[in-house]
């Protein structure tokens, strides 16, 4: 008999797989864990190495682009998870996502478009994924993205989850 | 006999009172809490519901009205965490606050601003009012706000404070 | 005898001191420590109390110079580090690095820039100073700074390190 992860159930039901977690920009590390106290590098909307969205939402992108964009930066904020603790069994529980929404001149609707991050990571991790948030807007994100998402968590002990 | 709130009486001092603590603006949590880490989301100028200062500092808002922008942000992170402490007593101390500014092209005096900020918190909150900070200008906030403080804290155990 | 402290050492194989931690700008702490959870308030490239490095990176500075003000940031990092735990024996490791970027409009290439600080973090700290990071970049920073790292820790027990 196979245990069933329930995070990757629920990802299947909304029609997504866990990619791989992207490699890092720079000399830093994907996550970093120290007594129990976890933090993700910033993640983008990147789908196979590449940004499957570009631009500034209300600009080169619609709101819904940008939706669409945070729903896939936190698919890679779970696959990073998942492969830094190999599995969720360890995971306590998130704490806040900071929400970066690279925007038009004026454009503040930053809140509409990171909770397609948020639905996402309580959809798939259930009461461990609710967090805190903040939403901010910025005129430019690095590689061009429209939306990174910077993630603390606390890690605890065993099972899948 | 009534025990009295210390934090309580220096906001009176001040001639303030706690507000109820704004609802958040998406799916997310006011705060977040777990073993004893804790975050709170984003917290606004919001009075009553709606923002009580509009626009950019050194556009539509001079810095006089920036500083009260971010006194006003702070009674919200006041609000919230009595709200989620149940009172004072569980406070062990503030971390961090990162105060993002709302900044007209090329105005650099975000510190003075968020001074308003850190001087409540620590009038309020005594020696666990002290904190860190982190003074960052952008060109928007969320809802056209001024202001927007990001707040960590660690929570301990008993007794009003 | 002398014990020798190796991040001293690591940072003089780069021709590199540790200067006195900067003060503060305004009302807060230069780090805050509650329960081993450890933050630095907001670095700059700053060198005896004055910015090495003032503007825009692609506009006023070069990647290059970007490069060498967060350096300067790091070498901040480590002095604030030394002063707040008196040496670095009782730094248990670094956690995040958040490092913002004033950037020229469009310029996208702040992972480059803030690789400088996080290579003498390594380099000075080993282990201990491997970091998540989240890169950011903003129109303007505080005093005209290209440059501001924003570092979360977690702080331990004895000897130098």
């Amino acid at each position: 008999m196979t245990a069933v992860c329930p995070v990757r159930a629920a990802l299947r039901a909304r029609g997504l797989t866990l990619p791989d977690p992207p490699a890092p920009a720079g000399g830093y590390e994907r996550v970093r864990l120290v007594r129990g106290m976890g933090v993700l590098s910033g993640q983008f909307p990147l789908r196979d190495g590449r940004l499957g969205f570009i631009g500034r939402v209300g600009a080169e992108l619609t709101e819904a682009e940008g939706h669409a964009a945070a729903e896939l930066a936190a698919l890679n904020v779970l696959a990073q998870l998942d492969a830094a603790l190999r599995g969720f069994s360890r995971l306590a529980g998130l704490l806040r996502v900071d929400g970066y929404v690279a925007s038009a001149e004026g454009w503040v609707r930053q809140p509409a478009v990171l909770d397609g991050a948020s639905a996402l990571l309580v959809a798939a991790l259930g009461e461990r994924g609710r967090h805190a948030r903040a939403a901010l807007g910025v005129p430019r994100l690095p590689l061009d993205a429209p939306v990174e998402l910077v993630v603390s968590f606390v890690a605890a002990e065993a099972g899948c989850g």
